[in-house]
């Protein structure tokens, strides 16, 4: 794969191709080779926002009254966002170094940036809550938790064999391992997070993982236009055993998910049943894999079985009012996004 | 120069070395190398905003009301903008692969997003005031004009050595090129704005150069920390030959910056003299060169003798309402970025 260049002065503005193009590297946003790309700049810069303006003083009150099983999902589930949002910072840096139209390494950088604020909204949460002690514990979680461990290995792993060796088959082989971390890893623990909040607890702390969510949706349809876009320019990648290769590499992901939602769920949390929350893995992995164009991994699973979670899901778009934080003056989300639909 | 790897369980998260230590990768921001990491990650947070918030009707207004060489300086400097912005987001995101200290690596990333925005601002203005097939040529003046790309080349090829051999050594004289590109480059640019603002002309565009010049001036602050550490850490390369080797690169850059000043203001705009331009140029080379830690390269120029000048920079410090733009919700800056000074 190669490298975009620094700069190319016989080289045109808008890139040649997604990747192995010839590019000038100069962005003239008026002359790109995707009309996607614009609006969903527009959509990533309106999402922007920092954990600083979330004020965690009611959360720091219940904090203590929470449960036991409560609060030791709380800390695994931010062990493993601390340790997901770092190697994914790392890896979309690396994706923008690949892109050949300099729009893409562009919309890489703002989703990079996006990474470093959740990484940061992760120590923002914890130093609130939690000694300076037990903070630095959680974020070393992932060196020692097993389950934790075969979880992130199997991303990490996948991304790795891209930064080893970039071709254009383990880059199309690493957009999924990353659609996967963005689109279907962080559900159970976005699950749980919505059903603390819907019980009236926690509510700065899911706020803030609301607008992670929101930013990881803009994420995975950035990622599924280039798996798609990669595919239309590059027929010899768009194989049958390429198909199979992500719905085999989703449905492990999926047991992956499952056995992690067990750890950590189980049935000890007053309002998320594991069946359900099966279900709703099963349909978030049907809804990723029909994102890249490939055929659903799963029969069935059609419909969101957890309900309740849209409304959380949707509270940009007006539609409910759970979240009490001051009105955000940057967003402005039009319906490229794709928000009306989960 | 080693890559910073993409995770080490083996590692701890405070790295061991600027460049070519240890690293989990991990990010937890109360666990890192340097402290002055993370009060520059939230003056760089404090400091977002993007050219949508910038309403272009008065300046659409006035541009055909501008004389010919104004037109003519001002885009001359977009095109020279476009340029430097498309490259620097470049090389900041692969500085980012470089630095050990996931920290700074988070660091570089949040700058080349502001790059990244930098960018995009230049399509925004020049696509409210010209045709787009004026556009595009503005964004081609970099392969065409001959004293543009003698300029852009000198920064361009200094980027260039390191990116095709990374090596403790290139990736200094690097910064040394980055800061010229971010902390000198820029200023003669910045002056026309600022003195079309301060005639009344233009003053949507000014802001958002206003806004361009706050954020280079923490870029400055960041690469200026992390040349010293490098220095610090690596006393082999802190010798009197790579001190001549800023100061040399320095007057060089000086050189090519007047030239380029005389070419596109000369004596043709009112309200800038040419002489004083010379003098303030070598005043901020002195001033970056000290910044560096190095001898400033000119004799006297410690004063800035275009005192008008400052009160537009220092915008954001509640000295000045030249710009009457909407209050900007983010900025909270504190003394940290040194906007008190020049
Ligand atoms: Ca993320
Ligand atoms: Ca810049």
């Amino acid at each position: 794969l190669q490298s975009r260049k620094l700069y190319d002065p016989t080289a045109p503005n808008a890139s040649t191709g997604i990747i192995n193009g010839r590019s000038s590297n100069i962005l003239n946003w008026d002359d790109v080779r995707f009309t996607w790309a614009y609006p969903m700049y527009k959509n990533m810069l309106a999402n922007f926002w920092t954990p600083f303006e979330i004020n965690m003083s009611n959360d720091i009150k219940q904090w203590l009254q929470l449960s036991e099983d409560e609060r030791y999902a709380f800390k695994k589930i931010i062990g493993l966002l601390a340790f997901l949002d770092s190697v994914q910072t790392d890896y979309s840096g690396k994706v923008a170094g690949y892109l050949t139209d300099s729009s893409l390494a562009a919309l890489m950088q703002v989703l990079s940036f996006q990474e470093v604020v959740h990484n940061q909204s992760y120590s923002y949460v914890l130093s609130s809550l939690v000694p300076k002690q037990e903070q630095d514990e959680i974020f070393e979680y992932w060196k020692h938790d097993p389950i934790l461990r075969e979880r992130n290995d199997f991303i990490a792993e996948g991304y790795q064999r891209f930064v080893d060796n970039p071709t254009p088959q383990t880059f199309l082989e690493s957009i999924v391992f990353d659609v996967i971390l963005e689109g279907l890893n962080f559900y159970s623990g976005f699950a749980f997070f919505y059903n603390l909040a819907r019980n009236q607890k926690m509510v700065s702390s899911s706020t803030m993982i609301n607008y992670i969510n929101r930013d990881e949706q803009l994420h995975v349809n950035l990622f599924s236009h280039i798996f798609k876009e990669l595919l239309h320019e590059n027929p010899e990648l768009n194989t049958p055993r390429n198909h199979k290769f992500v719905q085999d590499t989703f449905r492990r992901a999926v047991e992956l998910e499952i056995q992690w939602g067990r750890s950590i769920i189980g049935d000890e949390l007053e309002g998320i049943n594991m069946n359900e929350l099966e279900s709703y893995i099963k349909f978030i992995a049907n809804k990723r894999v029909n994102q890249l164009g490939i055929e659903r991994p799963y029969e069935g699973y059609r419909q969101n079985p957890m309900k309740w979670i849209k409304a959380y899901e949707d509270v940009d778009s007006g539609k409910s009012d759970f979240f009490e934080q001051k009105s955000r003056q940057y967003v402005k989300v039009s319906d490229v996004n794709g928000f009306d639909e989960l």
